[in-house]
């Protein structure tokens, strides 16, 4: 299988935070791979890796990394894949690593999701891919309804919450 | 009995901050509704939720919603009735969820009470009811007289502390 | 006239900020009295104004201050009237004045809307006067089906403005 | 000609800071279309405007509003194109809207540039693009490969820079 | 004995925190009283407070309080005394508290310690005393001394921690 | 004359700022010094000035600082008498002064006004003599009552300013 | 042996994070001395210890505080060897710290890392000494080496995590 | 000449905030170089930049940027030469370069000084090679003498300042 989507962190210390992007691309079925390589600590590893991402078939780039989080854009900055920052909750509620990987200069952007928000990057991943992949789409759109139903669900739940002065 | 409040949360993990809310509406009895539906995953039920309140017999809507926090701006665009916002505490502190319902543009005001605020938010929509209901007014009246009570209370039993310089 | 909405404000030098709500109450021609009284510097003024607002006739309190902004809650505290609370920025770019008014203890919840909200502030109000009032509703109704037309048309003009690439 | 992508902000007041990405895309020779809609007053068009937009050929949209900024989200919730959102400055340096469209709850991402970040958000809606399309792909390379050129003549032209006991 | 310091504090929860400015008067020896009372639950037992503390014989007031603190500010407004205020951490690591307590508004100053600066606040307001009595200021000296014998003898202990490379 | 209070300033450049200080100080006719010197660039002058305070009659120092703000807590740390401290707004809006002058570690205590708040400085250091100054007290509590006058006559000319719907 | 490199902190309960710089330098083997005193308790022992230091031999000072961290500067003020600041995090997740050790005004700079770095402390400061010594350069290259090393290792390591769609 | 201190910087409008570390160089007789390169827009050019430093003579690496300001950061990813941090003001007040370059992982340090602080950073340049150049070092203690005269000279001239009771 070649890997779609190629999942990049800092450290294996933000691999529970980042599984939740994988467990999501093996829910739809997009193949991909998985590394942590340190912007800082393995400068040639990552330049290696991100000129050769796009010839080994990769379609999108999930970089994650914490406090003066650089790596996804170093990544960005090696590469024309597009690339999506995740922000990893290390120190000050995240916000450093929120702001160290968004507020990118003009030239270079990293689409940037939520803090820790591993599985909307693996989501963000596969709407990308979607645009040229009906199977991929099709098993988005079922997932987006699945996120629904339970919602929905839930709400009808609620119901069999009693309080005195509940009226539904 | 027709519900004069709506309580609606973006996710039944928001119950038990939003409890607070159904807990004071029930001691001060007024009837209420719950609903937990989500402005970014199922937003035509947000919609219809919306629209038909009013006609339902609701006089004030209460939207509950952490992080990137839609749900009370979004219902309060598809509405006239006054809508309450409570910033759920799930990430940076509730910050980002103040932020994001407080901060409406001009138009859409949301009143907006403190994060996880969800006591005054029950508060202030049996406040705004109040104000054509006496028997709400009434009940309104005698409860915030007991806060005090209790206040004066512990003040009271403070006097029982003992520090060697202490005079009262 | 009775007022129906009393707009206070901790210094007359907040008065072009509130200005708005005024010009808004003005527009959707509902009665109302503008006042300009400290918390800090004339609290026994303050105290009378509260305790007197509701006999008054007034229905909604619109109160705005800024710095450590004590004025919406310390009027709150003195009447059972829903009091809108507007920040305004003085200092830190009104994130003091926010956070002194949203963040209201367990029992006294304050109406709040966004830094220098005025105009918000005002649409509150109505929108809670409105609830028992078809004539304020109807004019709502109809300011909120102008601001849509307003960006409806915005919209359309957008269309004369020329790129290369561009296609509407 | 078809829009590849779709610009969309809530007020034509962000069209300044927005035109730096129509006229990146004016460059780089990719057709797009501008619309200015609110989320917040105008949401019957949002709707329309964001679950026709892949119908209409649009690849990729971006998205931008300042404040509390829910208009890049709500799109995200109706379509499954991607979505990039641009945070306005418009109040607190941007803050608030950064932290409304970047803290986007699982299963709705939106892919967040920096504060004003339009010529970003352009570059990244073309580097999707350009994931299947050979032609904007390597338009975007010798895009990149000018903004080396100017900073290395930038950094030639600094060494006319004199003082005293500078080297090079 | 007539109680020289008045400790004042939102609510009975705050004790733990306040009790450290207790312990402090006890140690120096100064007469003091404590009292909880609320700003907004207790408006007029907090005015009665603060227009008395003179009459009474105190001389410094220290007032605490968490969230949008007004208890300082408002008791402030209604004496010439000395008000020390200290911020409660109760939410946003207690910024919100220390925000509302010391930017005041130019007429009404209070003079703000630390986020649960009880500690310094008791100092604090034996600081204020021991300018008129050469006792209190003696045993303030007396206590300045053995904090910093304090921490001359744990850097003494220090010198038994031991490390390869370490010559102390 | 004797100075009773002693403003002292990280620089020069804070005049203009804390003239207001100086200006409150001779409307109410207390004697007053000023010095600007650095707690980092003139450590020992400093030191001298803090030493030698009490023994020159002083019973308040105002000290004032932006940035990294040291100085009122460098000075607190070498005398008893009750320092107060100006944040001064350099950078960041004031925010990193005010938390570098208010966050005093336990034992040195340092009374900390708003941000640039240096009329408010000089009113707390009036009130700490006031105590045990009848002649301060009585020209306080006038100054007092006239920005009450000021606020109660600039509520009445609010008459003046016309709304349609405006009743008062 | 003659002390390199001079550990201060602001109080031995800081020790369990700055002992990560101790640790550093003994596994660097760079000869090293540990001090805990305080900027605001023993200002003579701090003069003391910063204007002897030099002449000790030192040749680099790591200097950490918490909160208005002010013990960095003060030293820095004392001294022309290069200070290094350690940000403690012990309240507001540190950034009282941080903002009080690196927002220094011109004139005296303290090398400022991140909060709790006590490790990156220790390699800054081996890193400055390296400069003129062979060994101690060599000893960080092998260093740098192995914390690649390891990356690279765990990277390898990460190959036996099995999802379904994984390809690496 | 060979350079012993290299300012680096992401873009040349840097230039007039960087300035004054080198009229400091200047001033101290320091030879230095300047290069403007971007991280990501340059990333071949500064790994050469950063590779080549130690074996041109380069002793201390100064390194500017904004936003998110990765150029320190990698820069001292490829090199054991001490890598002074510049954060420059370009958005959110600085704060989000001051996070980007502090908040280094583990391994990697920056030596950041405030935010826009060139002048720093060039003093702590000179203070580390201060210390194997006693020419530097005399004129280090001789600048820093001249920045205490200033004051002392300002503060005499304050004498001039006329208050009516203003002492000195």
């Amino acid at each position: 299988m070649t890997p779609k989507i190629s999942i990049i962190m800092g450290s294996t210390s933000d691999l529970p935070v980042m599984k939740k992007a994988a467990d999501f691309l093996d829910e739809i079925e997009i193949p991909f791979e998985i590394h942590a390589l340190s912007a800082h600590r393995t400068p040639e590893e990552v330049e290696k890796f991100a000129k050769n991402a796009k010839s080994r078939g990769v379609q999108v780039i999930i970089a994650a990394a914490g406090m003066a989080a650089h790596l996804p854009g170093v990544i960005a900055s090696m590469t024309t894949l597009p690339v999506i920052g995740v922000p990893i909750k290390a120190s000050l509620d995240g916000l450093d690593a929120l702001l160290a990987i968004v507020q990118m200069p003009p030239g270079i952007p990293v689409a940037t999701v939520g803090i820790n928000g591993a599985l909307n990057a693996g989501i963000l991943a596969a709407q990308i891919i979607a645009s040229t992949d009906e199977n991929i789409e099709n098993r988005l759109a079922e997932y987006k309804e699945n996120l629904k139903k339970k919602i929905v669900k839930a709400n009808e739940e609620l119901k069999e919450v009693e309080f005195k002065f509940k009226t539904n």
